[in-house]
């Protein structure tokens, strides 16, 4: 596994932490993380789309997995006709890009950059598999210098000596966030919500403030009020799984609720993310439903009566009106006004999406 | 154990069952119910004040249990003389009142009301635990009869055919509410948030939902949002632990937040119980904090890594202009106009709360 950025290794241990090797996609497995460090291997491409469909990783993880679901795909296909292979390896990203149906879009990106890799890969007679995971590696540090110039913006909305409040898991951009206050001195405390059903925050936000070195506090679900009330918390931040470009939030189910307390309290939300122009506006969005028992248990063990019902949307909506701010590689936009993101952006941006 | 209102044996099953024979006082250990049904006994009244402190029983249950440890104090100085039992059963009334923070002012009301039953018995020579026993019978068949009637005017609020929004546990006045509903033929269905970190909606309210044959739905505590703008919610009710005579509700962590909630989707939050002559305005509630580590697991698994802090406030305080209005035996009051319960009200009442 090559990286080209050292400087950026503080953060691998809580990231992707997917790989493609010696034919087979290695994913960490988030579901029980901290408290176990597990790795569900995937022999198929096939495997790797259930993999991320039965939420083994989230938040950046599961961008970085449908890539290695395509490096396996080439190397599944590898001794086929030239023809052959891009067909077969279009199927897979068909396949590995519906993996979850809010995330479509951007999935569809990714798989397609890999596609292309692969394809000047197979006209070139190279190996198509290792075209794909030098691709993915050159992809995530163009995305990891963009999530730090991101951070910077945020950190900008930070105290010196402030109260932070997070919602899920931000994946890269917290460690990145986390590394920006360390490296200008300013002191956070961090409030995480432990974000039920799976426990993202409790579980992989929380440890990633406490190994960075950071004072940090999991509340449960029920509390982001009666912290923001008594805390004096200075900021609500999250990443998103979709920004529509009529500045609509789609996060982790939980986060609308937490927009409408911290209105009500005075404390400026601020999304960090890019505007998706796979969502011109919010009614392009397809709210994720899962299945509704896992509800009904926490960390295994089951809370509820037979009989009573569950109920689980994966994801919520923000309006914009709850939204401070759109934070991203190139500043801090109204959510009233993101096109003028894709004229100030590279392009190459606006293009690709930002996983944070 | 004698009951005179036979109808109201439908509820026995879900609440208190905290009793005292034979020399011991046994509780229902809801921290495991409905998984298991395992009962805590208390060999004396200071390991019945040790149960209340660790929520062996939560919403009317304390109250019933305290009633008891003042029958087993009974028990414990039976042979005595009458004026050690009396000053030992004044040291008992005073360790049990003062088991949790929050309800000091309402427990005393009940151990002073088995203290009186006692001082009586006493004076005639008869039983005093089995005095208390009888007069704890009497005041919880008037307590049936008070909620009871406050169910029909909370009742009244809900559509004939609607959704009905939960929070944590009400104790009686659930099953009071759904039989009330059940009576007239009004066909609600419920949405429970689960209630972190005890999970009592999920594993209290929905059982009691379920078991009287309503359409019942757990949601995780970053739901209600989301459910309230999906589902069409038509009121959100709770019980409160306390009510002050300046209209704020001391309610389980995340009532608050689910009334800024409903405050901003339009839906209407009654309140449930009495105001409370021992608060005549919050300044003298004192909010419990309780053991932060319990916020780092659920169901006995642990969630957050090492190091990592938890918090954990029992209640918050819901500000009167989130209340659309107090639902008591006597009628609905605005938040700010509770004295005039007091002008309504049969007076002994208002003495002795009341515990949903």
């Amino acid at each position: 596994m090559e990286r080209q950025d050292r400087d950026l290794a503080f953060m691998l241990q809580y990231e992707n932490v997917a790989w493609f090797d010696a034919g087979e996609v290695r994913i960490l497995d988030r579901r029980v993380y901290p408290t176990k460090v597990e790795f569900v291997t995937c022999k198929t491409h096939q495997e790797v789309t259930q993999a991320i469909a039965d939420m083994v990783t989230q938040s950046a993880g599961p961008y970085t997995a449908a890539a290695m679901g395509m490096a396996l795909a080439a190397h599944e296909c590898r001794d086929r006709k030239a023809a052959d292979q891009l067909a077969y390896l279009e199927d897979a990203s068909d396949n590995i890009s519906h993996a979850r149906p809010t995330t479509v879009s951007r999935m569809q990106i990714i798989t397609e950059g890999c596609l292309a890799a692969a394809r000047k890969a197979i006209a070139e007679g190279s190996d198509a598999a290792k075209a794909i995971v030098d691709h993915t590696v050159e992809a995530n540090n163009l995305r990891y210098s963009k999530v730090h110039r991101t951070a910077k913006y945020l950190v900008d909305m930070f105290p010196d000596d402030g109260t932070v409040m997070t919602q899920c898991f931000g994946e890269t951009i917290v460690g990145m966030l986390l590394k920006e206050c360390r490296d200008r001195g300013k002191r956070i405390r961090l409030f995480c919500p432990e974000t039920r059903p799976y426990f993202q925050g409790a579980r992989l936000t929380a440890t990633v403030c406490h190994d960075m070195g950071f004072d940090v506090t999991v509340i449960t679900d029920n509390m982001p009020a009666t912290v923001m009330q008594n805390e004096a918390v200075d900021v609500f931040t999250s990443a998103a799984d979709a920004i529509s470009l009529d500045g609509y939030v789609v996060n982790k189910v939980g986060t609308f609720q937490i927009a409408i307390v911290a209105k009500y309290m005075g404390v400026p939300y601020f999304v960090t993310g890019a505007p998706d122009p796979g969502h011109p506006t919010i009614d392009t969005v397809n709210i994720e439903m899962r299945d509704p028992e896992f509800v009904l248990q926490a960390m295994g063990v089951r809370t509820a009566a037979q009989g009573v019902k569950g109920y689980y949307p994966s994801f919520d909506i923000t309006p914009p009106h709850l939204v401070s701010g759109v934070v991203t590689d190139t500043g801090i936009y109204a959510p009233y006004d993101l096109h003028r993101y894709f004229a100030s952006s590279d392009g190459e941006f606006g293009q690709r999406g930002l996983n944070l």
